[in-house]
């Protein structure tokens, strides 16, 4: 029988998290305060982040301690096991050898967790009483109400109206661990009541989600903001994903030739990836693959520019990849990717050739899932289906040139929540959606205006 | 840090089920036909199961070997993990040690697939092309589903009209693994036309499911029929949780007091417990309980009888604890609980006092899933919180006695799929249900024409 999981023993969970930062080979560019074009500083942002974690933000320690409350917290699911897709090789017929880290075993199903806990563990000894949030289709909403309910903090998740009612599931999840969930906008806010006031019948968007849940946060004193992708600080909690596959992979005495995760807003993909790139920068060949949605192909189409977090242009600018803060991409049903950004270090990654992009069309992702849970079992998330599309190619090109590579990817979160998207699949209802060439332009005269990095790529 | 989980290395997976008709104190007496009073043969089964699992039904083999090819598949997600509930002892203030076996970690989200890939296997190698079944809430047809996409066979399941539409996700995952869900009553049996030309709007029950899916099963001859509980191979199935148990408790150098498992048909409660009860024939002082609604106490207020396990009287006459065939629960959320009668080994069980039963009202499970995954972070299916409702009750007992007892239970499946559930109890939707007096008089002449076993109790 040959081994199927190859499990880390809790005692050898990372003490550490690995930040980038100290190891970067071009130094990433600073957010900028959108009315005075300068730096953001820590005063910038403690109004919405408590203090350890803009320490953080901005840190340049290669290792930073990982506190034993957090610990003690990701031990409910941690070390996740890192699986040898046996089966999904036989069906393939390849020499490949497929590996992927299972992060769909924490309560909430996905790898957000990993940076949910040790926000709401600052946020806890830094006094807050209560985080906000917005969330699209739930995955992060419900990430942040889990983390919450563990260290007694209250949690408000503002929720995209249309996913509001279209995926009650994830709500009910928040609710369930004692969150409180209201779609957006809302008449919490004034940013809500104004767009409410102009247009009642709105579906609501993630930019309006998230300028609710800054205000909110701003509004009262012991009330932060929690983010749960893009910034530097979520990277470094998620690396957390990496280090342990790092050991599992020695364990099984193999290391990956190939690496994949799908690419949102870079989380998950950040989080395996990461500590491989410091072995790539110290001379390993290492072919590191962000997979993204071709109705959402912000790497792969998207100029590097300076540009708002947030539709409604509330939050500092980034230096990233984008397609312009008012990009609306398709209703395709892999949510988490539907992000016109990407995080600062996956950007500069892309600029230094340390990693690459390929975008993916939905229809062969559904495809690629389907035979996943045929073989291997487990259902995976609409946008964990992207990396096992990529790897899925990976195999059969490994099958046509011969190669006995070793592939490993992110099996970031399972789909049973997302039934409905399947649904929608197998009965024909869904269609590939490549943007059309003059969204680039769209998305270039939207980032004109603002400042550009020194690595400005239009 | 304390340790958490106990992970079983996969080299340890048991290599054997254990059976313990080989060791009953007082030999189950045998179903018999219902036309002639006889006991069923071999050949009475034949039509709807592959002679395998026939053999497996009437063993009295201590110990039964574990096919390769199934422990192969095994591996996708056991060994499960045994979890100390550190952080619910801690809520609790108990001295009590609380562990609990992880079922919900398999790709189906429960136990059921311990059965399900044998039952698969067998069948495949006794040259079945489909495998029919019913399903109630989803989570068996769901299971079977799975495990039919494993080893390449047609899987048609027949799910309750009511539940087919109040319930969708479970029909989308197991048409995401290739099988087909319809909705019963159906026009695909000469049962279901019947039903439908008689009531076109029936909402379908389990008695009239199962109706179907043994005519579809007898009506081809490369059909057969599976069922999810009850049967005493599914019983032997399910040995595999108690026996990792076993080998779990060991490694973390304890031995339980209590074990508790909720019971419906007895899968989950039997999967967990018998391995103990072997030790309990053999001298250890262990308290094993089977917890059940208070509105279907089919143990606590069920007479022990010959009945049949379906509602139209298809099947063979079981020597069971029952409420009656026709009996019809009231609609609490916990869709694995509402079955009439009980596994033949867990009431033999019962009767020889090797175990005890309790049932408890549908709010205070509620009310204990929440106080559970607001500490241990999973949401666990509303028929796993009987099981942690009546975990409580004995960890606050044990704070009361000052006792520092260790507490184990059976955490057979994740709510996810049963979100609604939490959702009518958190807006306030929900009540108790007690049976009523006059119900068991009603169970007691539903079942009077039938024959008695030698150990009937009215």
């Amino acid at each position: 029988m040959k081994t199927k999981k190859i499990f880390l023993p809790e005692s050898e969970i990372p003490r550490q998290w690995y930040n980038i930062n100290a190891d970067l080979p071009t130094p990433m560019e600073p957010p900028l305060h959108p009315g005075t074009g300068q730096p953001v500083g820590p005063d910038d942002l403690s109004p919405i982040f408590p203090m350890p974690l803009i320490e953080q933000e901005v840190s340049q320690e290669r290792w930073i301690d990982i506190p034993e409350e957090v610990l003690e917290k990701y031990l409910i699911w941690r070390p996740s096991p890192l699986y040898r897709a046996l089966s999904l090789e036989k069906f393939l017929d390849t020499p490949a050898k497929i590996y992927f880290k299972n992060e769909g075993v924490s309560p909430a199903g996905s790898h957000k967790p990993n940076t949910a806990i040790p926000q709401a563990y600052y946020n806890k000894i830094s006094g807050t009483k209560r985080i906000t949030t917005e969330t699209g289709a739930g995955q992060w909403g419900s990430a942040l109400a889990f983390s919450c309910a563990l260290f007694g903090l209250e949690c408000k998740v503002f929720m995209v109206k249309v996913s509001y009612y279209q995926k009650p599931y994830r709500r009910m999840m928040m609710e369930t661990w004692g969150g409180t969930c209201i779609p957006s906008p809302s008449s919490e806010t004034e940013a809500g009541r104004k767009i409410l006031a102009e247009n009642p019948d709105t579906p609501g968007s993630l930019g309006i989600a998230i300028s609710e849940a800054v205000e909110a946060a701003v509004m009262d004193e012991h009330t932060k903001y929690s983010l749960g992708s893009v910034l530097n600080h979520v990277m470094l909690h998620q690396t957390i994903i990496g280090l342990e596959t790092q050991k599992q992979m020695a364990i099984a005495g193999d290391y990956p030739d190939v690496i994949i995760g799908c690419a949102g807003g870079g989380s998950n993909f950040a989080g395996l990836c990461l500590p491989f790139v410091h072995d790539k920068i110290n001379g390993r060949d290492i072919d590191i693959i962000a997979v993204e949605p071709t109705s959402c192909p912000t790497l792969t189409r998207g100029p590097f520019s300076y540009d708002f977090g947030d539709t409604c242009q509330m939050t500092p600018l980034l230096p990233m990849h984008t397609l312009g803060h008012t990009f609306v991409p398709e209703g395709i049903h892999a949510g988490g990717l539907r992000y016109h950004g990407m995080a600062p270090i996956v950007s500069q990654l892309l600029l230094d050739n340390l990693i690459r992009a390929e975008a993916i069309p939905q229809m062969e992702t559904f495809k690629a899932g389907i035979n996943f849970a045929k073989t291997e079992g487990f259902i995976g998330a609409p946008e964990t289906n992207h990396a096992v599309a990529a790897t899925i190619r990976e195999a059969l090109k490994a099958k046509e040139e011969g190669k006995e590579k070793v592939i490993l990817f992110n099996w970031s979160g399972h789909g049973l929540v997302d039934m409905a998207a399947y649904d929608a699949y197998l009965s024909g209802k869904l269609s590939d959606h490549v943007l059309a060439d003059g969204e680039i332009e769209r998305a270039l005269s939207d980032i004109a205006p603002l400042p550009k990095p020194k690595q400005f790529k239009g």
